[in-house]
């Protein structure tokens, strides 16, 4: 039984908070000099908690059990977007703080331990989920001289910063048993349920759309309507077919978005000639998504053989679902049915390390609520409660699955 | 019988276009130094083809038939929009000095003349159909100080350029029988009908809208369809509603533009907070446009009643129609018939100083063709048998007007 120590837990989420204290939030991007105090903060921590801890290079903060060959892999990200929220991946990484030092403190060992980490860049300030791509030997250096920030700063630049640091950390697949991931929800779902625990299913897959449409530009006063070529309206056309069409052939649990929607010249009394949307759409699974993807080309294609306007769709994104292992979300459940909490399964919206440490070991997320479904804002939140509940449940779904690795 | 020189009417017309000659086309902006050099050799043209000719303070090029207590007044605008073509305004100032010098030229008069002037930016630069306006005393000293362009320069400034000319020339109901002006169509409708000769019915009223949707920006991965606030998808069902249902509410002759779009914050991944159109349509009849406007009102307010986003609609432009005088469309549409062409009646989906001059005496405008429709572009283009056409059929009229005023 590990037994998680509440007031800790929160205080040392609250001292990470300050490091980049921004009114309710925080605003500590990726390898700044906040986002590195922080982390040396966070090895700090993690030293007195009796792990082996560093920085490597990349700026991964690493805490290791000493005493034992395997471990399961417990954390998330402490690096922020610009005036994000002061959980976000925080939580995961001071659950995966808290968790391990209790562990660490009840002295037993069955030969598997827990290991803690913060990978570097999730929020993709350089390169998404740099950390932990580069734990998993899944990121290359020509990639990295080439990352920089949409303000045009180079990764390679603000790597200077950890330059004296030891080589990246890696995934070591005979040591490290499982990993797990707590973080917000950052979504509604949960709240609205009034569950305080989500098990995720799987992390979506994305496909992401650039759709333009080239029509011509013309007196919006002295053309007639049958002689336009207008770009705008043919996208609108398309929009309203996703929105018709979309939620009959997608899943339950199919999003969608049109982002952004440009048209040009931009004037009132000119017919577009232009017209651009960004459209993305995700799912968990594959099949799902080869659906959409079908519909929405046939769509293009038919949108152009129907009329003066040429419209055409190029792919910007591909990213493909990734599955959480059911064993793992099954201790989750379990754990929590022992504090008397209903679960909810819901796959994840966005992206997180799990979708990187996924394919490489056995790996499961859970969720708590976000107030609100708020996130990436410094409006994000979760009531205490939420949060001390969720780590005792996380903190017992880990003794579970060490108990199941240490029997095998 | 005014009995027009195609030749000289032709190159009048391209010693005009070489004051901005940019390429095929000319730009030549309101009361830019060019604009005011094309102004006074006009002026010169006129004394030449014996008027009392000059320039007034805001920018007006007026010629006076010196001979007459009575005139028929016939005009455009040489000032064109950035880039523009070199016709547009131009061809109608000078049809009005070739029919002006033609009928000088005949020496007969009947105590009905001809007046020609060319009105100061109408484009807009600085405030439209300043000119016309002016003459016909429509214009306060108040808007004048205030207008200035896109770019913030001031009216007031660019009028330092003609401060020392005499005060404006003006309307005089007991002298100006009647207004004609020609111009270039705009428009693609007389070259794909294969006509040369178009008598406008009347300029259409215009109605614009910024229509705004009010929303709340989520993760678009992670917020389920049915929990969004999503206020690009309340203006894309808006849209919807207007391609479906404007066709069968507005009349043949009604056009609309959507003509912007901005979805913010504008991000892939995010569902959008604020969306915003620019939206406008045109028609002869005020009746139509009142019940065009009706139903989009009524669609507005719905969109806010059945769903979370709230959608607001802002009247930015309220232009009315104004009729054109059937008894000049008739005088046009005779003389074409003598010549062998046939005329189409159309309405003007573009503004004109006749919009202004209309409000104030019985006045008409004929259309020749535009090639390919371009407009307010350096490819503009008329070809010169129908420029000299045109001038013929509209000298034919004006000695219809002429002999009709002078029986009165």
């Amino acid at each position: 039984m590990i037994e998680i120590d509440g007031a800790r837990l929160l205080n040392d989420l609250r001292t990470l908070a300050n490091f980049g204290k921004a009114g309710t939030g925080v605003d500590r991007i990726a390898l700044s000099p906040l986002d590195i105090e922080a982390r040396r903060w966070l090895v700090g921590r993690l030293a007195e908690a009796g792990l082996e801890a560093g920085l490597d290079r990349v700026g991964n903060a690493y805490g290791r059990d000493p005493t034992t060959s395997r471990a399961i892999l417990i954390g998330s990200h402490t690096d922020t977007v610009p005036m994000g929220g002061w959980l976000d991946g925080a939580l995961g990484v001071i659950y995966a703080l808290e968790i391990a030092r209790a562990f660490r403190a009840t002295g037993g060992s069955s030969g598997v331990g827990i290991d803690v980490i913060s990978f570097e860049d999730e929020e993709g300030t350089y390169l998404p989920c740099l950390g932990s791509r580069s734990f998993c030997n899944d990121v290359t250096d020509a990639e990295i001289s080439a990352a920089q920030s949409k303000t045009g700063d180079r990764l390679s630049e603000a790597l200077m910063r950890t330059k004296d640091e030891p080589a990246p950390f890696r995934l070591d697949p005979a040591r490290h048993v499982a990993y797990l991931e707590a973080h917000i929800e950052q979504g509604p779902r949960l709240e609205a349920a009034g569950r305080r625990i989500g098990i995720v299913t799987g992390l979506v897959g994305i496909r992401r759309f650039r759709i333009l449409a080239h029509g011509q530009a013309d007196h919006a006063g002295t053309t007639p309507m049958d002689m336009r070529k207008d770009a705008g309206a043919a996208l609108f056309r398309l929009a309203s077919r996703i929105a018709t069409t979309f939620p009959k052939i997608g899943s339950a649990e199919t999003v969608w978005n049109i982002g952004s929607m440009t048209l040009r010249p931009g004037a009132a009394n000119v017919v577009p000639s232009e017209a651009e949307m960004v459209f993305e759409f995700r799912d968990t699974q594959t099949a799902t998504l080869d659906v959409l993807e079908r519909h929405l080309l046939e769509w293009v294609a038919e949108s152009s053989n129907a009329g003066p306007v040429t419209v055409t769709a190029q792919a910007t994104t591909r990213i493909p679902p990734t599955a959480m292992t059911p064993a793992i979300g099954d201790a989750i459940a379990t754990a929590a049915a022992d504090y008397g909490e209903q679960t909810m399964s819901l796959p994840s919206g966005a992206g997180h390390d799990a979708m990187v440490l996924g394919r490489f070991i056995p790996s499961a997320m859970m969720f708590v609520p976000s107030i609100g479904g708020r996130s990436h804002d410094i409006t994000e939140n979760t009531s205490d409660a939420d949060i001390v509940a969720g780590c005792r449940v996380l903190a017992s779904a880990v003794g579970r699955v060490i108990a199941t690795a240490a029997a095998r």
